[in-house]
């Protein structure tokens, strides 16, 4: 039996180009109020990490990605993208 | 004179260690109600991307560095790190 080294997902979600950012939108409004003329732009995502036991790396990607379709991300306005890393 | 590329400034803020993350906990409760048995921890932290012009790298990286130190991370209870990629 192969034993599979406990991992680490890391998962990025991110709004969609065209989705409306409003929290995104205040800290640049923010940071621009602060003096910082050089921000352009300002997106604000979600950084999900977990850790994962028993699984293999290609099960572990699998079932990571139906997490996120499932739970994590709204897949209608935001993408996101992992990395699988074992501990 | 030297023109600077615009820059990405890619944020990871995170909670510190034995910081109570309620969000976390109930990702990993629905996970876990979902099946996901091999999940055993979840984390939940802020993804801030910032498009920069006219700054140098040097520079993008002292004041990057301030922003989070002001806005973007409570650096009571929040760790950040980040990346600078020329665009």
């Amino acid at each position: 039996m192969l034993i599979s080294p406990p991992m680490l997902a890391k998962i990025e979600v991110t709004l969609k180009n065209g989705v409306l950012d409003p929290q995104g939108k205040a800290a640049l409004g923010a940071l621009r109020d602060l003096g910082y003329e050089e921000a352009l732009d300002v997106k604000i995502g979600k950084l999900v990490e977990i850790r994962l036991d028993g699984v293999s790396e290609s099960e572990a990607d699998r079932r990571v990605r139906e997490m996120c379709d499932k739970l994590l991300a709204n897949t209608v306005i935001e993408n996101y993208k992992f990395t699988l890393t074992p501990q």
